[in-house]
């Protein structure tokens, strides 16, 4: 499991006022907890709406390295931010999040794509008719997404498709959905990346993480190689490293007994 | 999901003590617990090794039946102690566990379930030769195992194949073999019901209730139609609730919340 650490998100009131006030400690200290548990990729997520999303953002990407080369994923939707700040990142593994099936956005990425080949790219399974409901209809913008990306030079294990969770709150199914989705796509695909934003799942209901690391155990059994979440959560740990051992991934869970001496779970 | 509540157990020391002492209250809260939160069967096992197995069971059924008419799954491996003791159940819901696949014991069990043609029974895939560490070895154990159970008038619905958990401390194919194996039976014989010692995959390993928990997650989005299990352990609680929700299962996530409002999980 490729774990992209998802705190660092101007939609979180804290990380919003301390880019607000670029407070270098907070940002510091949230980047390493994530990886002190385990985060592989730094989300940076710096739309408020207020600032200047690319300079936020430059300014996100440079906090976070001076931790080091640290893996980096830009999640925004704005291309011009994207392309002004994926040069300052100084690790070779970079992540965009997110192009999705949209027509004009895909195009207006197309350009971005070709100039970074190695980029990993996470692709949403919606299109200009929103995120259908139906199993059958996610897979097939998939399959248009990967054809596109492909087509423009992007290698499979740099795709990371993102079936799109939504939450149970809403329609009871959207839990199926996504399992049944992310099999089809292992399925069909499986020289493909897929990924998800964890929480999503849960908005509205009470014990939010409960329900998001159960979630997490399960997608995990399913094929899920890779999620947006909260790595300093202790649940969400647990549920990482005992789905390894469940699904024969952790040989003589090594990993499991390590994290358990290592106070981690 | 199926609950049997695994507490009245007499391999754990506690309850082999009240069976010495007949230390009834002792076993009636045992019980009573297990029922609040949600067993639909409470498992039965008087094999102490040391005292009359037989009259030992005969004991712990009529001290759960001062709660009332309740189902029970006789735990024993003695055809003897299960044919005199099955006359004692009130409830028209009865299960008994477990046979196997070996021969002899298989033939021994015949005239019963025979006799018994609705009570629910628990078959185990192992063999003569033992348990199979491959799949298809198992899927084939249970064949032949439904097909005798259904050639002595055994409905496929009071069929519940044990695929045998065992730890993943051992061999950590373990846990995938299960899940692999319980898909496969429920692709090729729908009509069965599955269950599980569920504990049995977390043995010598630390925060063993940490593996249960999310290997039933696991279990549950696999298709597990039932589980011996520990109801009254809260991590195992939120597992269940938690999963049917995720799985669309839970209807307007309407047992979760009721759970949750009622200090459940």
């Amino acid at each position: 499991m490729i774990i992209i650490g998802e705190r660092i998100n101007a939609t979180r009131k804290n990380i919003a006022e301390a880019i607000e006030k670029k407070d270098e400690e907070f940002i510091k200290k949230e980047v390493e907890k994530q990886i002190k548990y385990g985060a592989e990729f730094i989300d940076l997520n710096a739309g408020t709406g207020k600032g200047n999303e690319k300079e936020d953002l430059k300014w996100l990407i440079d906090i976070t390295q001076q931790l080091g080369e640290i893996p980096i994923s830009l999640d925004s939707s704005d291309i011009e931010a994207i392309e002004y700040c994926i040069q300052f990142i100084k690790s070779n593994e970079k992540m965009i999040n997110s192009i999705n099936g949209e027509k004009e956005k895909l195009e207006k990425f197309l350009p971005f794509i070709k100039n970074n080949p190695d980029c990993k790219i996470v692709a949403l399974t919606m299109d200009d008719n929103g995120i259908p409901e139906d199993v059958e209809k996610r897979v097939e913008i998939a399959r248009k997404l990967i054809d596109t990306l492909m087509e423009n030079g992007v290698k499979g294990e740099n795709i990371f498709i993102d079936p799109l969770v939504q939450p149970v709150s809403v329609n009871s199914k959207n839990g199926i959905i996504f399992i049944q989705t992310l099999k089809k796509i292992k399925e069909i695909f499986p020289d493909v990346k897929t990924t998800c934003g964890l929480s999503n799942i849960s908005f509205g209901l009470p014990k939010r993480r409960v329900l998001n690391r159960y979630f997490l155990a399960i997608l995990i059994s399913a094929g899920l190689d890779s999620a947006i979440l909260d790595p300093v959560d202790p649940g969400i740990r647990e549920a990482l490293y005992a789905s390894e051992v469940l699904t024969g991934k952790d040989e003589f869970c090594i990993n499991y007994i390590k994290a358990y001496r290592e106070n981690k779970i």
